[in-house]
């Protein structure tokens, strides 16, 4: 654990937390999301949005912070955590969410509000629910060309850790 | 552009470099899936998914290919690119690509292909779509923490660049 919290803390101080990490990022050139993620009430990793300011798109508060936490515990099984964010997780946030296997997510502001901030994450999650052809960016499927192959490859792979 | 190819490519041969490089992945620890970002033709990132070698659980093929466009781009924006990737993403990579921009993605095998083969995929877009409160992770919302404020401050922000 970092020595920035030895303490125990409660679900509503560690989201006021990730909610003044947002706020104090805005300062720092990123955007308005913070994210805190700790073990019973312990913080592991904390982060904010940093996607202009690093030029990557991924950089969410919420990723950046999974990415920190599964470092610092050297796994990529975070199940054992809880994510504190200023907003409603986004959908990629949500997948990253899901495949670290976080117990429990605690959140302040939603979808809605990000979109009146004029954030697009209320749009991608009305579009991950069209089917691909449907979707405003193309999504092209193209058969026969050895995708299903490559899972009957891993399934007989003797090293294989499934997630 | 990268040296490894200077020459236009079609989408279906682009699509199958990503699924030979999953197949090669697998080989050297990573999960099985590979993703090429190309821009007209031109291939500018490749990637594997490396989650469980790299201790990440967001280091699918797609997004660490568009990490790597975006930082050779040195641009969160990547409009003028298209994605190859073996497998249909999963919700965090489709977000990654919405919020990148991309143009248009091209895919081989689906989410029941990678179901099959022990992923979650098409599990977590059945989750992405239930209110937060019915999902199987916890999704709790804490009111009156100042979480929207955050946003009011960001639009006050004389330096802010929306995305």
């Amino acid at each position: 654990m970092k020595e920035i919290s030895e303490k125990m803390e409660d679900d509503r101080s560690l989201l006021i937390r990730a909610i003044k990490l947002a706020e104090d990022g805005i300062a720092n050139g990123g955007g308005p999301f913070g994210a805190v993620i700790a073990v019973k009430g312990q913080i592991l990793a904390e982060a904010v949005n940093r996607v202009v300011a690093n030029s990557d798109p991924t950089a969410h508060a919420e990723v950046q912070a999974i990415r920190e936490a599964a470092s610092l515990l050297k796994s990529h099984d975070l199940k054992n955590c809880t994510l504190y964010c200023s907003c409603e997780p986004c959908p990629m946030c949500l997948g990253a969410i899901y495949w670290a296997g976080i117990g429990k997510v605690v959140y302040a502001s939603d979808r809605h509000d990000a979109e009146l901030a004029g954030f697009s994450d209320r749009y991608i999650y009305d579009e991950i629910i069209l089917s691909p052809s449907d979707r405003h960016i193309s999504f092209v499927r193209i058969e026969n060309t050895g995708g299903e192959e490559v899972f009957k490859i891993w399934e007989k792979h003797e090293n294989r850790i499934t997630y």
